[in-house]
Order: structure tokens, then C-alpha cells, then sequence
């Protein structure tokens, strides 16, 4: 596994790898590798020959009073579990690198943004978005994978890179669990023995939703208030939304139809967590689906 | 030349070229095409194999009120005149094409965006900003031209570019000029004939700062007052600005030396003229040069 950690090594090593015709996967990750990840990378592996994955904690995407100075690294460790992974090259830049001196531009997906995670996270998305544009432009992958547990994310990226035309296609890959079904999450490490027992709440209510949604409810406000009461049943939960939308766009509905996304984002302490369950909700029945 | 509007004959064309091992240039413009244009392409052709010129009147780059509505647009000449130019591809995307379904993404360079022309059009190099990022991404291109007629835009652009790392250079091309000194611009058409022989204060407002440096002075509000006292003289020109700049980031400079941009805007009538002119100001003198 190659390890680069400026443009031009990425650059010059990816145009060689295109010169033979290789297709070139992409995982853009935060780092603090856990399974979640490196799922993405036979998922890549599978459709593509050559897998890059991008380590970088981005200041951007972190609000005042966030977590970014606390946010876990762990470099070596990472680079290590990437090589096992099959990971052909990781890039993990300098801030500096990807916000050369006098940099302001800011890539923005205003209405899907302010919403949901936007609400407690304003700049959060155009922090992602920005980001990310940079990173597609100096790897210009075939092929780009985002996990579905931060499922606005993955609308946000995938409605950007349509908007600005981007290249190659976006990719989910499925949200890896422990054993009792809470979604793997670099910020679990936060949480206490307590509030680890209470994280399965997120994903609790989310299955609820789904199994009302099976049993034929089909209007979307009874489906949250099912989320909610299970959420409720948790007194170290502190609920931000548990919410039905459109996949596409995030947008409400008033009627369950289609691809249909049930989202949930709690405090458990002060640790935020996240949760989503996508199902595709037909004439012939309701089945979970990947984002 | 090729006529294409659908991205992907764009996409098909482009990928048969670069697979030639050619090299791409490419000229974006709003179409009514001049000599200034036209100027880009022997350019664009001397460094790369193949020229692209794109002719998309961007609605989000107009604010309201302005003249999207009545922007001059002539496509079959213009394809005539790009043809003989040179032009191997003209590519001229119907609005959906560049803008689908639900677009929304905004590229911002906040503060080079803010000020001069900003403060007229506070919206407007956000919509170049993000009509140049799809076409980037479209046209993928080695080389890109820039008129320097549109300083603040070619700063503009050249920031994003740099801050999103897209690959391929990006160049100004001189601005041409009448027989008096008047820029060539679309918008001259909409100049009566009184109106036209006044234009040319903004040319004669550059000259007169710039014989000012070359004479010795270094102190721009000195440089600025000169400009200003040439648009005075004309009784038909209401001026927005005449300034002196810091070229790469278009900043006042407390004394001049180095790349420096004195830049004029001014209604004449109710159309708006821009021009401006860039010189080094070394130890060893004064001279103008390419932005």
C-alpha cells in the first residue's frame, strides 16, 4: 500500500494507474478506522481496480464548540487496518494541502443542508461538501462510496456532485453493527457503559418504524410517533428527530411510497449518534433497500 | 466543428480526444460573440491539440433586473464565427442540461466575491463560480482562458479552481480593443452613439493611472484620484469605481509594487462598462502585463 500525503504524489501515482486502464475506487474517510469503514473496501474492490482511501479530520466540517480537537486519530493504527483491508494507496493530506494559503471557496447544497443535521450543525454540510469536491477533483475516481449511516451526508455528496457534474458514480455501502444493532461509529468510543447499553435506542426505533411500515401504516406521522415512543422508553435519550422522509430529497411526505428513508439522530450524554433504515415501499410489499 | 448540447456527446467526443493523447483548451462564453472572444482561440490552439468553446447564457449568474432577458444571443453566427476561428467543439447546453432537476449547488468565493463588482451584483461570481465549476468538470480541460477584460472574475475563478484543485491551468487572454482604446464587450451593442464616444473614459481612466505610476508615483489613492478626475471629465459616465489592487487577491495595497491591477467600472447610459489594466511595478520600472 502506497502512503501519500501531498497532491502531487496522489496525482502522479493515480495517473499511472489510469494510464493501464485501471478504474479507481474512492472511500473518503475521517479516519479512527473501525469495521463501518473498511467495509467499503471489497464493496470498492468488487468494481473497480484500485482502491484509494482519504484520511482527513476536516476543520470545516466541524462547528464552533464541536468535537474536532478531540475527534479520535490514530494514523499508524489506521494505515495498518487499510493495508489488511486491501487499500492500494492512502491519502492523508496536511489542512494545508487541501486548503492551500488564501483559500475560501465554499461548495454549498443550501435546502438539503439546513435541514435534519443542519438544524444543530448549520455549516456542518458545506463543510462536507467543500471537502469533498476537493478530494473528487484530485483522486477523480470511477467509482466514490459513502457510508449510509450518515445518510444526509450521502444526499448532500450525491446532489452535489449531479449539480456540478462530477464524474464517476456514488455509492452506498451498508451501515455495519455491533451485535445488539447499534450502527459502528467513530464517535462511540464517547459513550460510557451506560449510555453504550442506551445507544441501541436509535437503532431500536428505527426497526419499530419499519415493522409498522410492514404491517401496512402508511402515513408518516404515525410511523414517527412509533419511532418517538421508543426513543421515549430510554431515559438517557435525548432525542434531536426521528423522522419519515423521501429519500431523493429529504423532503416529507404524506403518504409512504417509493424509496423512504426513517432517520433518527439522539444525545446519549453529550455524544450525538445517528441511525437510518431505507426501504422501498411497493404495491407489492416493503423491503429494506440500501440507501 | 461539432455542435453538441447534450453532455454526454460532450463526454463521448472528449474522451475519444484525450484518448488521442490531445490535449484539451477550452474558452466558456455567453455566445454573442467579438474579436475578444475570438482572440482565445489561436491561443487556446497554440498550447493544446483540440479547443472547446462553450456558449451558455448562465441565469445564475444575472441578478434580477439585470439583462439576462435581453442579453444578445446569435448562435448560429456564432458558430460560424467559432468554426472559422478554429473551434473544434462548440458545446452549447440548453439551461436543464447544466442545472437538472432539483440542482442547487452553489460554488462561493465569499470575499474576492464581496467587493467591487460584488457590491453591485452581490450574486453574480457565485453563479459564475458554480456554472464554471460544472464545466470544468464537463470539459475536463488541460488549458482554460480567461479574458482579462473581466478581472475580477478571472481572480475569481483562478481561486476556486486552485481551492478545489481542479486540474488544468488557467489563463488570461489580453482584451481587445476598438481603434480608441473602448474593451470589447457583448454589452457595447446596447451603447447609443453618444454613449459610445464617451466609453472610451474608461480605457483613457486606466491609461492616465498607469502613465502616473510609470512617472513614479506610488501611492494609490494618488493613482485613484487621477482616474477618477479622467471619468469626472466626462459628463455622460457615472462611475461605480476606479481603484488600484493588489492583482492576485484584488486587496488595497498601502504602496504599490509587484502585480498590481487598476480597475475601473462606470454606467454610461443604463449599461455597465468595466475595464482595467495590470502592470508589474519592479525596482527596475513600470511595465503592463497579462493578468
Amino acid at each position: 500500500m502506497e502512503r501519500v500525503e501531498e497532491a502531487s504524489d496522489l496525482r502522479r501515482i493515480l495517473a499511472s494507474v489510469r494510464a493501464d486502464g485501471r478504474r479507481i475506487g474512492f472511500v473518503p474517510t475521517l479516519g479512527a478506522l473501525h469495521e463501518g469503514h473498511l467495509a467499503h473496501v471489497p464493496i470498492l474492490a468488487a468494481h473497480t481496480d484500485y482502491v484509494v482511501m482519504s484520511i482527513f479530520v476536516n476543520p470545516l466540517q466541524f462547528g464552533p464548540g464541536e468535537d474536532f480537537e478531540r475527534y479520535p486519530r490514530s494514523l499508524d493504527r489506521d494505515a495498518e487496518l487499510a493495508q489488511k483491508a486491501g487499500v492500494g494507496l492512502l491519502f492523508h493530506p496536511q489542512v494545508a494541502t487541501l486548503y492551500p494559503a488564501g483559500a475560501e471557496t465554499l461548495v454549498e447544497v443550501p435546502e438539503l443542508s439546513a435541514q435534519l443535521e443542519g438544524v444543530v450543525r448549520p455549516t456542518h454540510f458545506r463543510g462536507v461538501a467543500t471537502v469533498v469536491a476537493k478530494l473528487l477533483n484530485l483522486v477523480r475516481p470511477d467509482l466514490t462510496s459513502f457510508g449510509q449511516k450518515d445518510l444526509q451526508q450521502l444526499v448532500v455528496v450525491r446532489r452535489m456532485a449531479l449539480d456540478l457534474h462530477f464524474e464517476g458514480e456514488i455509492v452506498a455501502v451498508p451501515t455495519v453493527r455491533e451485535p445488539d444493532g447499534l450502527a459502528l461509529s467513530s464517535r462511540n468510543t464517547y459513550l460510557d457503559a451506560h449510555d453504550r447499553k442506551a445507544a441501541v435506542a436509535l437503532y431500536r426505533a428505527c426497526r419499530a418504524g419499519f415493522e409498522a411500515v410492514v404491517a401496512g401504516e402508511r402515513v408518516p406521522s404515525r410511523v414517527e410517533e412509533i419511532m418517538a415512543a421508543v426513543l421515549g422508553a430510554f431515559p438517557r435519550i435525548r432525542p434531536d428527530y426521528a423522522v419519515v422522509r423521501r429519500l431523493h430529497d429529504l423532503k416529507p411526505m404524506e403518504r409512504l411510497v417509493g424509496r423512504v428513508a426513517l432517520m433518527v439522530a439522539a444525545r446519549v450524554g453529550s455524544t450525538r449518534l445517528l441511525d437510518n433504515l431505507v426501504m422501498e415501499v411497493g404495491p407489492d410489499g416493503v423491503r429494506e433497500t440500501l440507501a
